[in-house]
């Protein structure tokens, strides 16, 4: 039965390969982003991935900006930033906010404008973040809300803040969100972190198709187990069960993940991983949860593979083909 | 070179198919979830999937508790109710509750519980919620921060009760969330309702992996548009763009998607879809996001499509050998 499915599939496969070779051809020269001179702003800026992107992005001639709770944690970085400075004029600040909420979110986007004239940054990294993994049982109310602020709100406020000013400026600037390979599947001890990180996608592929009407990139991350300050910090509470899954994970320095961050933005990738294990998740998110039917799904998923690209395709023309109007609708609204 | 890939990748597939074949054979004698005679706790109970799903059980012998904000249409929807009894023994209650927090949640479950001797329901569908549509930069803070109440706490909360309180009692029941075609993918508009509902996804991820210690089966339905007064609601403030977008989308009357709800349910589905498109997306998440490179993507799902479902077994094994652990990790925090 299956057998009498696959063949025209193998030639659908055949088929996109040769369409998507011709619209790959054309990304490979397309000119990479290069954040050279640009502002860069980085929550969660002063330790783990945070704190190696800001050097990385430092490394790559960027001015800086970066945003934590902490004043002294936020000085040890600058004087890391120093070391990887390049060229005098590079502008390195560090300001100390919280982010758990929209107005200290806006306040700290605000004030690192201030330091560069009033102009939104270039590129808005959102790295803030931390998990509490316990069981759902374990939990009382404030675990399960804190989950979602440290989670979601903690960089959606900055997502918030930083669109509505990019628009109001005309800048064609990008923003990126860090969401987890939690946030394509979970598992036993996550349910305060994965609906967070389950949520940042939502976000960002709503913005995706969103901000594409101001010409402002999203990005998400997805990275895995990072030996991070906040990865010793989950180890406190997470449950056995939790640890032993985890047990095989191989996670990345902050510094390989932040290497895989940066280059995927470079190469304009809408969805960023850094590891095998998180890709297959990626390019499956089906694959984790389980199945209903294996034969149905296959043929489900080979329809999909054209039947899709090409629905979106159709959406994101509604969307370019509606920039004008909402220019307009938002002139009438006077936002800007 | 990917003609290369593609035989072996056929013969892997061949080979799950017979392996499958074994596994969903045994799946096909399994024994059918019945609601008859049962306990089932709905909320948004008053309209629309919860008052279609209300009746479809009730039909087949169900108690049922209805919970909804609005009095007046709680007790409009105990009129139809009565008019689908089958036996003068069902007993149809409705409590008027606001489900946007954790503690007014927890005592809706309380009172109906109270309405079978203090028995927990022996299925809870969490079917309240709303959406507005809006643009992104449109938004106020309370825009977002009500579409995740609206979208997500509106039945976490009521999960976080029922499940404490099965584990509590020891009931091995079911726990339902009404998730969306939205919580498997986004478009513009969705800003503030997608992430509710990915995060919907995320927690019954979480809870299908935990709480299987306990014998509580977790359900997630997803929904296309269902012409309900919601739907209507929806309408008063959703952008054009998205309008046209979703024009060509055929929905569901609350009938058709409470009965595939109900189908999914009694066939032992996690994850429960009611029309094609919203299929497509399950079995292919990946989809609705821009690939970075198909070639490898294809490759990718192949070994995902081996190696997922085998480290998923493994998960839930991990699990599993931790029942009577965490039984007595339980008890000695004296939870019960």
């Amino acid at each position: 039965m299956i057998a009498l499915w696959l063949p025209p599939i193998l030639k659908t496969f055949l088929f996109l390969v040769v369409l998507y070779t011709a619209t790959l051809s054309s990304k490979l020269f397309r000119k990479k982003w290069n954040p050279r001179g640009l502002h860069v702003y980085i929550t969660g800026g002063s330790q783990g991935l945070g704190l190696a992107l800001a050097i990385l992005v430092a490394k790559k001639g960027a001015h800086v900006s970066i945003v934590a709770r902490t004043q002294s944690k936020l000085e040890k970085a600058l004087i890391e930033l120093e070391a990887a400075r390049q060229t005098p004029g590079q502008i390195f600040r560090a300001y100390p906010f919280a982010l758990d909420n929209a107005e200290s979110s806006a306040a700290a986007l605000k004030a690192a404008s201030e330091g560069h004239g009033g102009q939104v940054p270039d590129a808005v990294f959102a790295c803030a973040g931390g998990s509490k993994p316990m069981f759902f049982l374990d939990m009382e109310e404030r675990d399960l809300t804190q989950g979602m602020d440290n989670g979601y709100w903690v960089q959606a406020w900055t997502a918030f803040a930083a669109a509505k000013q990019m628009v109001r400026q005309g800048k064609k600037g990008k923003i990126v969100l860090v969401s987890s390979t939690l946030g394509l599947m979970s598992f036993v001890g996550y349910s305060s972190y994965s609906p967070a990180k389950h949520a940042l996608r939502g976000l960002a592929e709503a913005l995706h198709s969103e901000l594409m009407l101001y010409g402002i990139d999203t990005h998400i991350f997805f990275p895995p187990t990072m030996y991070t300050p906040g990865f010793n910090e989950e180890n406190r509470t997470k449950p056995a069960v939790t640890r032993m899954i985890e047990s095989t994970d191989k996670g990345l320095t902050p510094e390989q993940a932040a290497s895989a961050l940066l280059t995927g933005v470079e190469n304009g990738e809408t969805q960023i991983v850094g590891d095998l294990i998180t890709n297959l998740f990626r390019a499956s998110t089906r694959g984790a949860a389980p199945r209903n039917n294996v034969v149905v799904d296959i043929i489900y998923d080979a329809i999909a593979l054209i039947g899709v690209p090409i629905w979106r395709s159709s959406v994101d023309k509604h969307v370019l083909a509606h920039r004008q109007e909402h220019q307009e609708y938002l002139q009438k609204r006077s936002f800007f």
